[in-house]
């Protein structure tokens, strides 16, 4: 990875100018979605948690007097992305941006064109069922209040979660795998990698660190292994093995997952 | 409307195969979203929530059972789209597939071709804020659960959500309606109404139906001026006018915005 900064000029749909991830430093969070697409096809970006200072970056574009630009409205919330003149937020969304570019996803004019939706769809409820869901087990009642002051219901919420809403998740994408329009091999969609592979693997590792006792009990069930087959497969992929294994990856920490034992499955 | 069937067979990109709203009849939902967008472009349609029975189609296809076809895999909840034989569900996936063939936001290889996804995130930061998170508001620990068995959660998430989300977001929306990349007039992108105009429309009338009093005050706080002339814009589109005097539109009742008096505002 370079630390050049982007061209300053919009470039339109160029190939050639870097992408510049704008996100926390210190969490993988709903940035590592962007970051397992952009390491697995091997493209060449730079990452504000990888350069001093990067925070400010975030926060000057998230503070309420920034007003954008000419082309780009303000953001209310990291991950950003900026290629060229180019800014755009909002994690399915910079997803289906660099899919079609970084050969995770059919582009407009494919034969496959609409597998760009099926794709979309996917990662949103991945993200939605496997992801939110999961930051309101830690904060069910408030974002702007510590864990600790909605424990109580963060317990009650977890439970729930890990009893019924787990379930249903990853029953649906096992059914995902099953169905035809899966193709062969381990992915979700049309026997390729796709984005949305990357999404569910990273959820799924996300769950496995913030509730390691239920996602081993769902593991052992048998129920979902076509899901557990799937994280495998994109762990073993050579450039996303060789990211998992470096710096760039960051840690688990303060983010949507979190290890609060006492929000897992009991013995 | 029509009540035709759709095409049994794919057809790519066709414009002339009718549209196919999936979604529970009797609330407007998540499904009001697309709806707006279909009746503001004078598109052919036909919706589950009118033909007799129709929920059993929508039932069919989120059953457990059902795994898809050759080509669309199986979905877990509506709104789902057919078009041809193509079948698409999530509401901001929808929105995105019919935005360009509704003349509601930019196509592929258009000028602004990048402005599609600057509509999908405003979209996508308008149902995460003000709709998604509201129905948390009456069913903060589990969906599976009615609200009088989290009715004391609900009261304290719903205060939260009233002092500190919904200023942050409908701020958010007023610094997006008076950035430069929203151009001249009412809308919030590039001077043109798109999709984007119609959720944030929804999601406003939603909230005002579920809370009554807050949004009374936000709007006299004078601090959301341009979210409010857009509202009323909307709502003064020819087709969106006579749809909402319609009974094709939905009553709000036990939806995502249900009004709950003790979650309002006290006086």
């Amino acid at each position: 990875m370079s630390a050049s900064t982007p061209a300053a000029k919009r470039q339109k749909s160029s190939k050639d100018v870097p992408y510049h991830l704008i996100y926390w430093p210190e969490i993988p969070g709903r940035g590592e979605h962007i970051r397992l697409a952009l390491e697995e096809a091997g493209a060449d970006y730079t990452d504000t948690a990888h350069i001093e200072d990067g925070v400010k970056e975030v926060l000057s574009l998230i503070d309420p007097s920034h007003v954008g630009d000419d082309t780009n409205p303000p953001f209310l919330a990291p991950p950003m992305l900026r290629h060229g003149d180019f800014l755009i937020n909002q994690t399915p969304n910079i997803l289906l941006y660099l899919g079609p570019k970084l050969g995770l996803a059919p582009k407009p004019g494919d034969d496959d064109e609409n597998g760009l939706y099926v794709i979309n769809g996917l990662a949103l409820t991945a993200l939605d069922g496997l992801s939110n869901e999961v930051h309101d087990c830690h904060h069910p009642i408030a974002s702007s209040l510590y864990y600790e002051d909605q424990k109580e219901e963060s317990l009650k919420k977890s439970k729930d979660y890990i009893a019924n809403r787990l379930p249903k998740f990853l029953g649906y994408f096992e059914r995902v795998l099953k169905s035809k329009a899966s193709g062969e091999g381990p992915w979700l969609y049309s026997g390729k990698l796709t984005y949305a592979d990357l999404v569910l693997f990273q959820c799924v590792d996300g769950l496995k660190y913030m509730f390691p006792k239920a996602l081993k009990k769902v593991q052992e069930s048998g129920d979902y292994d076509r899901v557990f087959v799937l994280y495998d497969a994109v762990k073993e992929r050579p450039n996303i093995k060789e990211y998992l294994a470096s710096d760039r990856r960051q840690k688990y920490s303060m983010g949507i997952y979190r290890q609060y034992p006492e929000l897992d499955m009991s013995d």
